[in-house]
C-alpha cells in the first residue's frame, strides 16, 4: 500500500496550544536514539527534574513528568492523591474544573463542587463556605489558569484557605506554568501539574508534575491501590529517583524529552521573570489592537490570562467562518469557545514562542483584513 | 540559571525499545506544528488508522493509537473491557502477563491466573482447563510476544479456545506487531495493543490499538463508568471518528503522531510479509553467530521470536561489566533480564530499522571482542 509522507502546512498557532515550536526545540526532536535506561539519558533527566523544579519554584524531590498529555497530569495527582470515599472540593469555572470533578467521581471519591460562572475565577467566599459545611475535606482542587476561559483564579489565597482546613491542594497550572508566577512552596500547593505545548512551547505529549512532601506521605499512608497502574506514581520514583539503579516501569517517550530538556534549557536561561514579563507586554500590545476593533474581553481586566484572550465574538460574524477564513487565507489558528462558550468567543494564545510582538502584530493584521475593521 | 543542551551519544539500540529510529522518521518529527484538531491533521489521523487496519490486518472501525506508551494501551484494554466483578483469565508467562494481572485487580476484577515457566509459550491445555472451571469467565488475556523473554505464543489457538468459551480476547502485541504476524480479524482477537518503538522503530509514547465491534458492544454496554478518564475511549470515538466535526478530548502528541504516520507509510510500503522475511532473515544471520559462539537460547526453537534473542549468559562473566564495556566501547545496548532473568540472560533486539545484516554483524563482532570468543 502506498501513502504519501504528510505535508503540513505552515500554520501561526495562536489557539489554545500546542504553540509552534521555538526553533532549537524542534531541532531536538531528532537527536540520536538512546536506551530509556541508558546512563546519560539518566544524566538528562536529573536536568530536567531540575530545571523543572526551579520553574514549578518548589523544593519538592518528587518533579517529574509524566509520559501523556496534561489530562493524564490531572488523573495521575487524583488517583494517586485521593481514595474511595474522600472528600474533595473542586472549584469549577470552567471546561477544566469539569473535568476534575470527573476523575473524583471514577475514583469513587465524593465531589463537592464550588461553581462559578465562566469567566469568572474561583469565589474564596464560596470555598470556604463549603469547607465550612465539609469540615472533613481532604484535597481542595481548582484550575489555575481556565484555558477555557482565559480567567486566573487567586491560588495563594485559594491554597491559604484550604490548608486553614488541613487540606491538599491540587492546582492545575497547564496554562499557567511559565506565563505566570506558580510558586509551588510559597503558596503552598500540594499536587501541581502542568502541559509541555502551552507556555513552554515545548511538543505536546508530556505533562510536568511535582507532589509536595505532604501529598507523598499520604500516597505512602493510601489504604487502597492507586487504580491505575500507569499513572501509579509509586511505581515511577525508582525511576525518577535519582538515587541507585533506575528500575524500569514503561518507556518513556525519549524524543519528546529531549525536546522538553531543551524547552526547560531555554526558559531557565530566560528566567521566570523575563518569561512572565514578555508574556505580559505581548497581551499589553494585543488588548490595545483589540480595543481599537472594539472587541470586549470574556474576562474582567484583573483576573485576564495574558497567554489566553478570550472575546466575545462581535454580533454578525459566524464563529466557524471566519476561523475558516483565517486557517486557510492566513494560516493562522485562533482559539474556538469550549463547551458553552462553543460559538460564542475566540481565545487568542500568545504562549512561549509566540509571546511576541511578531505574532501579536500578524494576529491582528489578520483578525482586520478577514472582519474587514 | 545556566544548562546545556543534552548531548546524546550515538548508541546501536539492539535492546528491548526503542531502537534507533529510520532516518525519515526522525525527519518527520520537525514539520511545522499544527493544531491538534486542523482539518489537515485530522486528514493525516484518518490515514494513520487506514494504515494501522492493513498492519492489524483488521476491518475493526476503532483502530486507533493511544497518547501515551504501551503500558497505557494495556490498561486501556482492560479498563474500557473489565468491569468490577468480571472474571479474566490471564496468561502469564513472564513480566508483561504480570502487570495485566495487576491491571484487573486494579480495576476489582477477578484475575486467574494460567501460569506458566518464563521461556515458555502460554499452555493451551492449562487455558482449556481454566476455562473449564471458570465458565463464567469474560475475558481471556495474554501476551503474544514476551519481551522479558523472547517467546512467541500461539495466539490463534488462544482465541480459538477462548472464543469457543464466549470470551472477548485481549492480545499485547506490542513486540510483535510488524514483526511477525499479527492477523487480528483472522484469529478473532478482541482488543489488540502495540507499542510503536518496537518492530515499527518510531518514537516511543504511542500505543496503536484496535478493538473488534464485540469489544465496542461489549463497552456499550457496561453497567460501571470507566475508572479512567484520560483511557476511556467512548470520550475518544469522537475525535478519532473521522465523521462530520471532531471534538476535543486531549491534545494530541502531534509531534509523535508526524512520525507515527512516517513509520506507518514506510512499514505500508515495503509490506507485511517482507517486514516478518527481513526480520526473520536478521534473526537467522544472528543465531548462526550466537551459535558459533555457543550461545543458548532461552526459548525453544519454534517459539522464539526473531526480533527478541534471549540468551543465557555464559558462566564466568558479569552480566553489568559486559553490558557496560558494550555500551562505553562499542555504544552497543542489548537488552538485561528483567524480573526473576535479571543477571541470568540478555535479550538482543532487531526490530524494525535494526532488522539488518550490518546491525546483527556489529552486534556479533561487538560480543566477540568484549568477551573474547
Amino acid at each position: 500500500m502506498k501513502y504519501n509522507s504528510f505535508q503540513t502546512p505552515e500554520r501561526r498557532l495562536l489557539g489554545a496550544g500546542p504553540t509552534n515550536l521555538y526553533p532549537e526545540i524542534s531541532k531536538s526532536l531528532t537527536k540520536p536514539e538512546v536506551g530509556h535506561l541508558d546512563p546519560k539519558f539518566v544524566e538528562m533527566m536529573d536536568e530536567v527534574k531540575s530545571m523543572l523544579r526551579y520553574l514549578f519554584q518548589t523544593k519538592n524531590e518528587f518533579t517529574i513528568a509524566i509520559s501523556a498529555p496534561g489530562s493524564a497530569g490531572m488523573e495521575a495527582s487524583f488517583v494517586n492523591l485521593v481514595e474511595p470515599g474522600d472528600k474533595v472540593i473542586v472549584c469549577v469555572n470552567g471546561l477544566f474544573g469539569g473535568r476534575m470533578v470527573e476523575n473524583v467521581e471514577r475514583i469513587g471519591g465524593e465531589a463537592i463542587v464550588v461553581n462559578d460562572e465562566w469567566g469568572d475565577p474561583v469565589s474564596l467566599d464560596k470555598l470556604e463556605d463549603a469547607l465550612k459545611k465539609n469540615p472533613d475535606t481532604s484535597v481542595v482542587a481548582f484550575v489555575h489558569a481556565e484555558t477555557s476561559t482565559g480567567v486566573r483564579s487567586d491560588a495563594k489565597e485559594i491554597a491559604e484557605i484550604a490548608k486553614k482546613y488541613d487540606c491538599l491542594v491540587i492546582a492545575d497550572t497547564v496554562t499557567s506554568f511559565t506565563g505566570i508566577p506558580v510558586l509551588t512552596d510559597e503558596w503552598g500547593l500540594d499536587a501541581v501539574y502542568s502541559g509541555s505545548q502551552k507556555c513552554l512551547s515545548c511538543v505536546p505529549g508530556l505533562s510536568p508534575l511535582t507532589f509536595s512532601d505532604k501529598a507523598i506521605e499520604k500516597i505512602k499512608k493510601r489504604d487502597s491501590k492507586i487504580q491505575s497502574w500507569f499513572l501509579d506514581q509509586t511505581l515511577v520514583l525508582d525511576y525518577w529517583s535519582g538515587q541507585g539503579k533506575r528500575s524500569y516501569h514503561h518507556t518513556a517517550p525519549i524524543n519528546s524529552i529531549f525536546a522538553l530538556h531543551e524547552a526547560l534549557r531555554l526558559a531557565c536561561d530566560e528566567t521566570l521573570e523575563n518569561l512572565w514579563k514578555r508574556h505580559f507586554d505581548a497581551h499589553l500590545r494585543l488588548k490595545k489592537g483589540l480595543d481599537e476593533m472594539s472587541f470586549d474581553f470574556v474576562v474582567e481586566k484583573q483576573y485576564r490570562l495574558p497567554q489566553m484572550n478570550s472575546i466575545h465574538i462581535p454580533d454578525g460574524y459566524d464563529d466557524f467562518e471566519i476561523r475558516t477564513k483565517l486557517l486557510n487565507d492566513y494560516n493562522l489558528e485562533i482559539g474556538a469557545g469550549l463547551g458553552k462558550f462553543a460559538g460564542k468567543i475566540w481565545r487568542i494564545g500568545l504562549m512561549g514562542y509566540n509571546a511576541r510582538n511578531e505574532s501579536v502584530d500578524y494576529c491582528l493584521d489578520s483578525l482586520k483584513n478577514v472582519l474587514n475593521k
